[in-house]
């Protein structure tokens, strides 16, 4: 039993990506409460290993924190696309790489207590290389990095977005490295 | 140069946990969109492990999911109370256990494309029992796990919660386990 209903669902503001809601919800005790949800189209995120054993990064400055970060490629679904053609396209059209070859690692939720973002996360290996090409508002560095370099910044607390931690060690723990 | 600047952030929203901003954005060449903001108080989690190795996890219906969802004890952090302390705080509330022994693990924002929401993740050892105190909007059992046994839940897809794989690849990791 989960101990709570809900009993109703208000728009409270569309906008650009997500959709805010006020969720009415009745728990157990007869009591309700209004709670936050956040609807978002979803996204796919890619761990790019090259021939040398090499990681391929993204770094890019995030209005949301007021800094730089490094984080694995990765962008929001369009509407008519799957997860994985997703990952691929974001792959290419980020780093300028496309995968000979290419398996889910794993397939997270960023923000179970309040949003529905789903981010399944693929390793690509076997890199082909094509042409970078950016969205008009999308500006990012592409760097390369060993996995150790990468666990060592997740240790220090330099590499702190949750679907690449999530992607780097989900790789590091499946092949064993 | 992060090829855009922020001219403009206006709320269109408070909920009950997170507010929701309207950002105006002005790229490098002049055009001026509307980007979303979402502002989070932050949360902290912990992978408290027992004295034979295994994992207190928590297992709670999720209203932005629809389902339940396995997780790490965590939960948000008051606005008077650090990190640490909240960590602390939630571990003892959801499992009834306090922390002999505490060290962070890892130290996440789970949304870095439009939220600012913080969770760092502490390992938590040398369990002493106390007593469990759910807040009243909070319902969920605790249970055991193998660290095996949620490695193989994340590559099943069972496992999907972003802090949760954080927190346990992160002490797999760590530990060299």
């Amino acid at each position: 039993m989960s101990g709570y209903k809900r009993i109703g669902r208000e728009l409270m503001h569309k906008g650009a990506i997500v959709e805010l809601y006020k969720d009415k919800m009745q728990l157990d005790d007869g009591s309700v409460h209004d709670w936050d949800f956040l609807h978002h189209p979803g996204a796919a995120a890619v761990v790019p290993v090259d021939k040398d054993g090499n990681i391929i990064m993204v770094r890019q400055y995030r209005n949301a924190l007021g800094r730089y970060t490094i984080e694995l490629p990765a962008g929001g679904k369009n509407p008519d696309e799957d997860f994985e053609t997703c990952a691929l396209r974001e792959l290419e059209e980020e780093t300028g790489y496309k995968a000979g070859h290419h398996e889910l690692l794993c397939d997270i939720f960023t923000t179970v207590a309040l949003m529905d973002e789903r981010i399944p996360i693929y390793l690509a290996t076997d890199l082909i290389p094509t042409h970078q090409h950016l969205d008009e508002d999308e500006f990012l560095n592409v760097e390369k990095h060993s996995l150790d370099e990468l666990v060592n910044m997740i240790f220090e607390g330099k590499l702190q977005d949750s679907k690449t931690i999530c992607g780097i060690l989900s790789y590091k723990a499946k092949k064993n490295l």
